[in-house]
């Protein structure tokens, strides 16, 4: 009965050897920095979620002529300064144009003259101004204008969406709907991003089952992890659950790493006694471990290894220590893979209805419920511990990050929390 | 040329007529209160982004007994009371109990005796409380416990995540990956959904292009529609550009809408003068126009009807205000079929970087571009007007929503801010 080695000796010696989270993260970064993740061509129409490979630049002007915003006449400004609607300015109507005019047709207009003009309409040359429809009449020939324009009023001037050769998308974005559409105003129907990284989910335990029984535990880290990686734009690949075997899990271990960028393996770790995972990764030949144990509340036997140049993230097999496991190491490791800027959750200010202690030297993260009282926000602390509880997630709408040297908040202090979903 | 119809007549007149947010809101929440939107039944595991079309119930308590959440030895916790590493209390050790063990052959512990327990193992009977095996020393056969317990210390009591028969997930709430992880855990594996919603989009427009070139305009607003409703998690059908031609545009909503739940119309929308997509809505026999024209800024020309019982929208052709119309009124719709709750932006207070004026009785939704000074949110405001303007999207990160009866903001007065991305 080896649990004699885990006696005292363990929150004093084991815990000094345990990796901050930010030096974790160094390592990781470290460790994957020569990992180049391919890129692919596609349709920009097909590029939502995707992240661009490069800088992507405007093609063209947008919009590639001075066009007017309005329904309305282009005029030279100089024309109608002082026209008032007792003291209207008449202009000579010469041309209608729309916004599919071809512009081989335009017509200057000269000092006096004016040409109907409907809204992304090109102006005609000399036109600097576009006088609304609302604020002319017109008789059939000649038009009335009852007020004044400043040069370039009611006009969007070539350039001014974006100019040829400008930024519109930088490298590593996610493409949102309206960057899909700047995209494709500036001329562009095909661009190189990052094909889509492949996660793979690896469950260990002998106890788990994949549907709920009586006797058995349901593994619930398995979906939950495979859902996250697919919220994270990442293609998921489920490989299963194995039993707490080192044999077994050393060769769904080898089975699945060729078929993904990122293995994430659940339970079989600790920091200490029986840790199969670890065990079985090191027997990989040429596979390294990079840490072992994190300083951080919940999740401290979260590992990770490379194997095969690959990265392997050992999580707990605990759902919630498992979410955070995927949350503080595995997001970021994505991120660096397709060089993306972590979507940082919005952060708000909010009044803690209790106090939270935790020890120094652990980062901890807990789930909040932040809830509107009056003008002010409220953070209930769902729970410190608890890394079994999915009711903390289900029940929580934000992160409190507590860092290694703080040792806690006192009930009525007002902290920065992270919003995960909406406010209640 | 009909343009002397919109003379000073236009903002004094058909102002009047145009709604306001709140009433249209109201008219289409009356208009589509008879929709029934079908429910299927999906695997758990397989529905992920769907909204429940019930309140749904944990199956069974979770943990559906008492559990260890720790590694250690359960015993009555009285017995360990004034235990020290100077004082141990030292108990028999009569068995051992994987988080696998079959109930049946748990033994119930007696005073002065202990069980091995692995995390997540069933207490046995008698036990309520668990000593982590960092707090004793093991001898083979007898155990020293080093420090109390409270009743229940390290353990996970049944129902404690989750209660049978409590509220898992309610009705309309989007499932998250922890939602679908515990739904697994309370023994669901299939539940119902209202199936995705099918939203088609049409533009009309004789000046549009699909594809760049010189002389077009690319018809953006389109495929910005067509990914903000993947967004929303529903069905986005295309369903092409068609000319400004009333009969064209009839046609083809009626090819459409029964292939869809929603139609969003393009262009071909102005209150006043020419205005084909109602015209051909109109034509058809049994529609509806539910409201045409909204006091809102940009997006003034959206409308509403409903054709053959089915919602369709009349956009705006520029981007912006297309864009507008959809998070406002589109968005809404979509809400009310599936009976979920809007996905409210988180907001934040934020200091204007310049005067923002507008007209009194038009709802403003300005773009703006929130950045941190110091401690401090800035947010500089892109434009108010440039319904056409793609980079007021991608240069912004979040929403200035300014109220009918409010004038403006002067600079440097401190706002309400919705986040649409993520704070630079």
């Amino acid at each position: 009965m080896s649990q004699s080695d885990n006696s005292l000796f363990f929150r004093t010696e084991i815990f000094k050897t345990l990796k901050g989270v930010d030096e974790a993260l160094s390592l990781i970064k470290l460790s994957v920095k020569d990992i180049v993740l391919d890129c692919i061509e596609i349709d920009v129409k097909n590029s939502l979620h995707y992240f661009p490979a490069e800088d992507i630049l405007a093609q063209q002007d947008v919009p590639n002529f001075d066009r007017s915003a309005v329904d309305g006449y282009a005029v030279i400004s100089n024309d109608v300064i002082g026209s008032s609607p007792t003291n209207p300015i008449v202009l000579k109507v010469v041309q209608k144009i729309y916004a599919d005019t071809n512009f081989d047709i335009l017509k200057p207009i000269n000092h006096g003259e004016a040409s109907i003009v409907y809204t992304g309409a090109p102006l005609p040359p000399n036109a600097d101004a576009v006088v609304m429809f609302e604020d002319t009449k017109f008789d059939g020939l000649m038009v009335q204008v009852f007020r004044p324009v400043s040069p370039y009023q009611n006009v969007s001037r070539k350039g001014e969406d974006f100019s040829k050769g400008s930024i519109v998308v930088e490298k590593g974005t996610l493409i949102r709907p309206w960057h899909l559409a700047a995209l494709l105003s500036t001329g562009l129907d095909k661009i190189r991003v990052y094909r889509r990284i492949k996660v793979g989910v690896l469950s260990t335990g002998s106890e788990l089952t994949e549907k709920y029984n009586v006797s058995g535990i349901v593994n619930t880290t398995k979906p939950l992890l495979l859902s996250l990686v697919s919220e994270e734009f990442c293609e998921a690949k489920d490989f299963g659950t194995v039993p707490d075997d080192r044999e077994a899990i050393r060769e769904k271990i080898l089975q699945a790493l060729p078929e993904v960028d990122i293995l994430l393996t659940t339970g079989g770790t600790s920091v200490g006694a029986t840790d199969l995972v670890s065990d079985a990764i090191l027997s990989i030949k040429g596979s390294k471990l990079i840490f072992h144990g994190v300083r951080v509340r919940p999740g401290r036997p979260t590992g990770m290894a490379l194997v095969n140049g690959k990265p392997v993230f050992m999580l707990s097999g605990y759902p919630v220590a498992s979410f955070t496991g995927f949350e503080v190491f595995v997001k970021y490791t994505i991120n660096l893979l397709r060089s993306s800027r972590q979507l940082d959750y919005p952060k708000i200010r909010a009044r803690l209805s209790r106090r939270l202690a935790k020890p120094v030297g652990v980062k901890a993260y807990v789930r909040v419920k932040v809830f509107k009282v009056g003008e002010e926000y409220v953070a209930e602390p769902l729970r410190l511990t608890g890394s079994g509880l999915l009711s903390t997630l289900t029940r929580g709408n934000a992160l409190l990050v507590i860092d290694e040297n703080v040792e806690g908040y006192d009930e009525g202090e007002v902290v920065e929390v992270q919003l995960i979903g909406g406010v209640v």
